[in-house]
């Protein structure tokens, strides 16, 4: 039987980047911001000083240094069995993460091929079964089934048509466990 | 009205891969490989040292050099007025290739953002409408259109279901001005 296309986005679902922007602040500015703070704001106007945001988007080693997030490996490597998996970042706003976030690939997930990422600017070309991503943007044009990665900047936000993921027990939970599912 | 998806690749078909690769022979061999000897053959078989040809492939400089496909600047431009236009490049096999394929597109298509690029391994997740590319690889899991851009490895191949274009004048007659095809 074919296999189900199953994409998989990187920010925020298998890096935990959120704790990288809080690293680099307080590396930056001497605050350290709490998570909680960040719930239910904006990405780039969630911290006090969103410019300096903006900027480590466009610094070297930012993408390259950022932690996984807990849990996405093993159950990352259990679907890449069952499923086509496909890692899809829309990193082509910030040119010197390509290599950063195809190198960061290579340590963490060693196991996707080449074969198996895709960079892009806009996501609307990708097609799919299923899409895990913390964008509504990325998701709303997709043809397939849409899982909504619970980040602090959608935690508040509630649409029809996505089923919302809060962590990688429940994508296993969903996507490897319950196999009538896929 | 919507506009219909037209996704182009960049070598062979935007890029002049095949003066490159002649080019880069010489410059490491002293020998010129007329383009004649290259049709009919696979890309990489086609030269007497093909390894060579392959080790390019992952040189500084190789990609972000190479020059520009006659013709393609004015028709991808007039394209990109009528056309929801995406670059699409397997570039990901080649690592390095990425930040050098994003610069050289600045340079030679200015006008083409970074929303309109798509760096991938495998083209089979990109839907669209019409694509434009040199290998049947790319263009066999397409749901849209195909259109075969001629290069030295494909010349002999027929297959249906492709629509051959030779240059850019071609493809100016089929997309851009004939408009009962658009």
């Amino acid at each position: 039987m074919k296999k189900k296309r199953l994409l998989v986005d990187m920010d925020h679902v298998i890096v935990d980047i959120t704790s990288q922007y809080i690293k680099w602040y307080k590396d930056a500015t001497g605050t350290e911001i709490e998570r909680s703070e960040l719930l239910g704001k904006p990405e780039d106007l969630a911290f006090p000083q969103p410019r300096l945001i903006r900027d480590f988007l466009h610094m070297p080693g930012f993408f390259r240094n950022a932690e996984v997030m807990p849990g996405s490996q093993d159950v990352v490597k259990g679907l890449n069995e069952l499923y086509e998996l496909f890692i899809v970042s829309a990193a082509m706003e910030f040119p010197q993460s390509l290599i950063e976030k195809y190198e960061w690939l290579g340590e963490y997930f060693p196991f996707i091929t080449w074969h198996q990422i895709v960079f892009c600017g806009s996501k609307k070309t990708i097609s799919g079964d299923f899409m895990i991503d913390d964008h509504f943007k990325n998701l709303s044009n997709f043809n397939g089934e849409k899982l909504l990665f619970t980040a602090p900047h959608n935690i508040n936000t509630h649409l029809n048509g996505y089923t919302r993921v809060n962590n990688w027990t429940e994508v296993k939970g969903l996507l490897l466990k319950n196999l009538s599912y896929s």
